[in-house]
């Protein structure tokens, strides 16, 4: 990857491009779609070419080549991709996986589902499928799932200025040449020479006088995040990545890392705050797969508040056994104290949920004033369905186990709903005016976020029960 | 930055090689203490000096000649670069000052403090001096204060054979010489162009035939995080940076950023668990210093929490004025609801603030067990100061706010004491536990964990209750 566009920001494209590119496409302006797809930065054709319809992106990267529709195919988003290979015949789809790099190949066959799969291979060249298949069965987390097999290796016999005639031969289907590993006719790593190494030496050295021996390296089978720790520590442009019986297989590069970092710290994030994480970035995953990574651990969270419940009821009763009679299991206003840390929960978590989602969706992406209304509502949206949710099981568990009236069990559920609506649409929305002013997001934290749910749930939940009283 | 050293895995080797360099170090063996300092990658040098007492690592420092003194000084962490530099005598820390790399010791000159700075500054040497004034200038979170100024660049009308061997010449001096910045006189930039182009093109070609005029770049005064983004975005190994008058001063490399990615996740996690962002890592950060970063968001949520309480309380007595007389304040019973949000919220609070350090701490170091011993223990004593300090505040409050008795005020903060306690005990042991099992230490969410720490403050707190009633 190199330079291309002069930008002094993180500005978006889309809105500046896509209108122009909509009209190349109405009038069918070929030459004008070819110098778009060549002429940019395959990432900025991507990201304009974002929200097109699958038929119009093809017949954008039809103006092209195959290599650059494989360079451009490489930097669209998962989702976006999925779509685009299953409105494509095999035939044109299979030659433009065979040109594109390895490790961008297997992550989008990946995300394919199985039939899709099965009926593209026969079409793909034999080397490739080879490969592929190999690639493929790396486990998921793993260096052998991350790594390219596209990297520069010379053998250690012979001189420096051989080796750089040879780089100059291996150049222009490596993922890097900045570094360059010496191995034997087995594969076997023997050695490392930078680039830069390699132009300052002396024409007539040998290779093997002037490489260094000792080296980082994974295996196939380690875990990515391992990669990750080494290239950050030792600050690599590329890890060798070797087999179980020790050859070279691959490369990670300094550029897949990075992703990974963020991937992980989103990762963190999202299990930090009680949502699964997600597989793609938060505009391109269904509200309905979201309101269910987060749903699984509410409803988790709700079952312990429930046996939270039950010791308060259990351990009030002994308190007040002193001074008054036992309450009714009726007396509403003695099991408001009970339900306080079930209600109060719900929005807080939800609200956390929301807040976390906001902050992580702008930490390494500029969003436009449209994604962030498109946000809120979408909180909206996915409160209302957890709040549903909640509500529903929690109105029939507070009448199964704690023996609640219809009613009274309706004044906690209907609480749960409004707080966890709420929660997530001021979990959401807080974080954005924060951005909108110039501060940091973040500062509206967890806790914050729960706090300020806290008073407003405790304010509907006595309103409630007041008005039920009466 | 290249390879050294053999390693199939992320771990440690200060254990394993610190003994032997303590062991030269008392037998005076001038000639191992060289060995250890050259041979080593500079990182595992760094690594192993930790902990080490200040006289130790001059003495292993003085058997090597003085770039490679700068170079391991580079990797050494901040709070031990400043104990360093305060036990040296300045003379001798000048000259490791003007070998260092222009970004590493701009690094370590903002972390000396204004006196250290003054009466050092004189003895580096004019370049250097002014270089350093310049780049401490800039803002610190700007990318003019992440930049290095040791970037290649060449003139654009020499030939590609030219550039080539003009470039062997800068190479020794440079940070990186991949990306080379094509520049006129006054050091606007013009194009630029890769290594990997350069030994691929033509050597008759003109260099400003080659070069790409596209680029991206950011100025001095832009975040640091927009450089970030645009790294990521476009997967470059550096960045060119440029001033007010749009001149080229210096460049931002794959390395740094990986840094800043990893320092901004730790600071959004940090603050969205309700804890002000450290400084250093959480082993070098005194127990106070995370106590103090982390009370003052706790103080401010028990102020919200005792908002809700009185929300509560007005509003309870509402609901049950049909039904009995008004609560007298004195009534235990009645006052536990109102301020369980309270206790249950400093539980929670203080352990989603231990589990967000202590998955932060492990998301990219090994952490050996000796670090987990004392991490726990730390959590430990942190959680108390926390307990008592929270404890101390909500006793006075509760009393002057709402006309408690000191006993039952007692109740309310003794139990805040020992939830808030329990809460960083259990926040940190419980993702330290799972890590030991080989799961996700993240699995153990902050809700998760205030919801635990729920169950346990429902029971003391009642528990108390009842014990005083009696």
């Amino acid at each position: 990857m190199s330079y291309a566009w002069n930008s002094a920001s993180t500005r978006m494209y889309r809105p500046l491009l896509q209108p122009d590119l909509k009209l190349m496409l109405a009038e069918d302006d070929r030459f004008g779609l070819q110098q778009f797809c060549e002429v940019l930065n395959p990432v900025i054709v991507a990201e304009v070419l974002q929200g097109l319809d699958p038929q119009s992106v093809w017949r954008v990267l039809a103006s092209t080549d195959i290599e650059t529709q494989a360079q451009i195919l490489e930097m669209i988003e998962p989702s976006q991709q999925i779509e685009l290979v299953a409105s494509i015949d095999r035939q044109h789809l299979s030659k433009i996986i065979e040109v594109m790099a390895p490790d961008d190949r297997v992550d989008l066959l990946e995300h394919m589902d199985e039939e899709q799969l099965e009926s593209l291979m026969p079409l793909i060249a034999q080397a490739e499928r080879d490969e592929i298949r190999k690639l493929l069965s790396y486990p998921e987390d793993s260096a052998g799932a991350l790594m390219t097999t596209e990297y520069a290796s010379l053998p250690e016999e012979i001189s420096i200025g051989e080796a750089l005639s040879r780089l100059r031969q291996q150049a222009p289907n490596r993922e890097t040449i900045y570094y360059v590993f010496v191995v034997d006719t087995g594969r076997r790593l023997h050695g490392v020479i930078s680039l830069r190494e390699l132009i300052m030496a002396r024409p007539a050295s040998r290779l093997a006088d002037v490489m260094k021996r000792d080296l980082v390296s994974v295996s196939v089978q380690d875990n990515q995040d391992d990669a990750a720790k080494l290239i950050a520590r030792f600050d690599l442009i590329a890890l060798p990545v070797l087999d179980e019986e020790s050859r070279l297989v691959g490369i990670i590069t300094h550029d897949d890392i990075l992703d990974i970092v963020q991937e992980e710290a989103n990762k963190d994030a999202y299990l930090q705050a009680g949502i699964n994480p997600l597989e793609h970035s938060y505009f391109s995953t269904p509200l309905l797969t979201i309101a269910s990574k987060r749903g699984v651990w509410l409803l988790f969270l709700s079952m312990m508040a429930l046996v939270t419940a039950s010791v308060i009821s259990l351990l009030s009763s002994q308190t007040q056994s002193g001074q008054t009679n036992e309450p009714h299991p009726s007396d509403l206003h003695q099991q408001l104290a009970w339900f306080l840390p079930l209600v109060l929960a719900s929005g807080g978590n939800t609200g956390s949920q929301s807040a976390t989602l906001v902050i992580r969706a702008m930490a390494l992406a500029t969003m436009s004033r449209r994604d962030k209304y498109r946000l809120a509502v979408r909180e909206l949206l996915t409160g209302l369905v957890l709040g549903l949710g909640l509500g529903l099981f929690n109105w029939i568990a507070l009448q199964a186990l704690f023996g609640l009236s219809p009613l009274h069990a309706g004044v906690v559920s209907l609480t749960i709903v409004m707080v966890v609506t709420v929660g997530s649409v001021v979990g959401s929305i807080l974080p954005l005016l924060f951005d909108h002013l110039g501060m940091d997001p973040a500062i509206m934290s967890n806790p914050l976020i729960a706090s300020l749910s806290d008073l407003f749930g405790v304010f509907i939940y006595y309103k409630a029960a007041t008005w039920v009283h009466h």
